[in-house]
């Protein structure tokens, strides 16, 4: 791959500037470059920052580019869980084709990592992950995909799924997932005695989702934050959603954000719009690392969402009250850099050395560049040219 | 002004027909229509239905087109209120710029109807309300505003509101607004016997934006309800926000929520970011004639929103918890007929008779035309085409 000469930028909303990009990784950050021989693109003068980062999303289960599903239903987690399940094979709902459209248009819209749950489970065993990994193989180079063994339908209350997780995990799964140990698991020590049994033997991370509202949830969270610390685990423990801490109990929440940040438990939020979510802010001011991320997109659950990190994060700060500059460049943040870190991946940043993985972002400003609606102009995935103008140009690659 | 065939469309999501307006309104709906020398558009089988319309909204104060702006406060409502006073004048924030950019977008997105809210201050005296008179008078035929003169900066704690909002009554202000008039106003029998009066006097109706929570907002709203009964003015009053219909206090709730369909209060709603807002569906349920808005766009206080009721109809589903096909068409129903219905404007809908204000939307449902991120093709206003493909198409009017 030659180097690439990328003219005319502001990193990080700074001052005009060229990077140069060789071997994958940024060499060079300053005004006048000269690479002779490198492909040269010109920025524009647009913000150039470090790829945005879907740190929690379900590629497989959206419906994009199918004809619209009709078959939402209220009800219960549990309804919802069923629904999705029963409703897999009648909709034609392809894991591969599926994760391949959400993960190129996120790709489109200046992404280049995402942490992905897929769902195991006896009725569809390891089918599930192996269309996603097929996605992952495609889009190597592209965008990277960590892949989470996700016990969608419960782990002790679904025999056999123990064994389906473990067998996933030596096929190539990359992470261990939880699901709700006390509400839906039903047995909160035996379940999450198994996702940490599991961790260790395969020396992968843990990733849980963690629903569970209020007390509930706060002892659950206890119970996770024993077992990191008892198995040492720091930093490679994960919850998503997490919304006990965003009850409206400030002094137990308070203690509980601290003990997340003491044993680097890393939070993982979606803005979810039917849930009290923990506050961002409140969870960085107390040093816990947290990423962003898109959940499902007009999948079975809902109909709401779209495949861009920035249109998450305008979610997000909705839900979060944000409206001051310096919120918004928090949100910008934490889907990129923060989320990255979050999700174990260090130093994603626009700085010499860095991998060359960044975006350009229409805007005056970091601020701007959060809410303005407009396609990203430019992405470059370990120092190739991904996507132009919010389309895929990768000789080769199309959209299914 | 020649008649309108609009071929090949499908009303309501229906089957597909032709639409004939004549004198804008319209005149048959059927498949296999004929008129001879009528201008004939291609529906080219998107959905029809009534425009949508914005019935909570402040034109004039989006920067919308400008810089982007950097000095958006944190802090109490009064900070938020003194801040964008004090700034209009620096900023260079024209109303009628403003105002043309904000309601040519809207219109642009298929809304046919706004109510826009115009501060009456002591700073200020009329300027803001000649501005959007002006806007007002330009857009005629291409989208109808109502406005309300609005004291933002209080009525009863700034004297000589009063004189100013009796004089914009007067002058052309359609509506008469008030703000909480306990919390910011600091005297709600004084400030709802001025606002009352003012509507008695100029026979015109009453729009009160409500913040108040919890118990405040409750007695608030009993206050407003008193009035309403006493004087008669069922239907003729309004509250936007009414953030204390949103509280968890369920028998309260119902119980005012109740009073406030009996004496046939509108309740306007935004799907405001940071507050607790009313259940629409719960509203709806109990008779409630509700409308939405989407309320300040990138404005002194916050940087969201776009100029568009579909992209605030997610924002209020998302806040609702809605999420099935239903659920979705309720929205669409309160973000165009309904609202229509709570500002006094009956018999919108896509019917034989019915004022020829409408909108083609894509979608292959009324459910997906909600969620789907896409410009509308064709927008008609009083029987003539004002935007095609989301721009403008008005001979003479262009964007400032």
């Amino acid at each position: 791959m030659s180097d690439l000469l990328l003219l005319n930028v502001r990193p990080m909303g700074g001052d005009r500037a060229d990077i140069l990009i060789r071997d994958g990784r940024i060499a060079a950050i300053g005004q006048g470059l000269q690479a002779p021989g490198a492909t040269v693109e010109d920025g524009a003068g647009h913000i150039a920052i470090p790829a945005l980062v879907d740190a929690h999303t379900h590629l497989d289960k959206t419906t994009w580019g199918m004809d619209w599903y009709t078959g939402r239903k209220g009800g219960s987690l549990q309804d919802l869980i069923d629904n999705e399940r029963n409703s897999r094979i009648p909709l034609d709902l392809d894991v591969h084709r599926q994760s391949m459209r959400h993960a190129i248009r996120l790709a489109e819209n200046g992404a280049g990592h995402i942490r992905s749950h897929v769902d195991v489970d006896t009725d569809h065993g390891l089918s599930l992950l192996e269309g996603k990994m097929a996605t992952r193989d495609a889009l190597r180079g592209i965008i990277d995909i960590q892949i989470v063994a996700f016990p969608q339908s419960g782990l002790m209350v679904r025999p056999g799924t123990y064994d389906l997780l473990d067998r996933a995990l030596a096929a190539g799964a990359d992470i261990v997932g939880g699901l709700d140990p006390s509400s839906m698991d039903r047995d909160p020590k035996g379940s999450l005695d198994a996702v940490f049994a599991l961790a260790v033997k395969h020396a992968k991370p843990i990733d849980i989702h963690l629903h569970e509202y209020g007390e509930l949830g706060a002892f659950t969270l206890d119970l996770i934050l024993e077992r990191t610390r008892a198995h040492g685990l720091q930093g490679l423990v994960g919850v998503s959603h997490c919304f006990t801490l965003g009850a409206h109990d400030p002094a137990r929440v308070a203690r509980q954000m601290d003990e997340v940040a003491r044993e680097d438990v890393r939070i993982f939020t979606t803005g979810h719009p039917s849930a009290e979510v923990p506050s961002l802010q409140a969870m960085r001011r107390a040093g816990i690392k947290v990423g962003m991320g898109c959940d499902g997109i007009r999948d079975t659950w809902g109909p709401w969402g779209q495949p861009d990190m920035l249109h998450r994060a305008r979610i997000v700060g909705m839900k979060n009250s944000m409206r001051r500059d310096e919120e918004l460049e928090l949100l910008l943040d934490v889907a990129s850099r923060g989320g990255a870190e979050a999700m174990g991946i260090e130093g994603h940043q626009i700085a010499v050395g860095a991998a060359a993985d960044l975006t350009l972002v229409a805007g005056q400003t970091l601020a701007h560049a959060v809410v303005e609606e407009a396609p990203r102009p430019l992405v470059v995935k370990g120092g190739r040219v991904v996507a132009r103008a919010g389309r895929l140009a990768v000789p080769g690659v199309t959209m299914p």
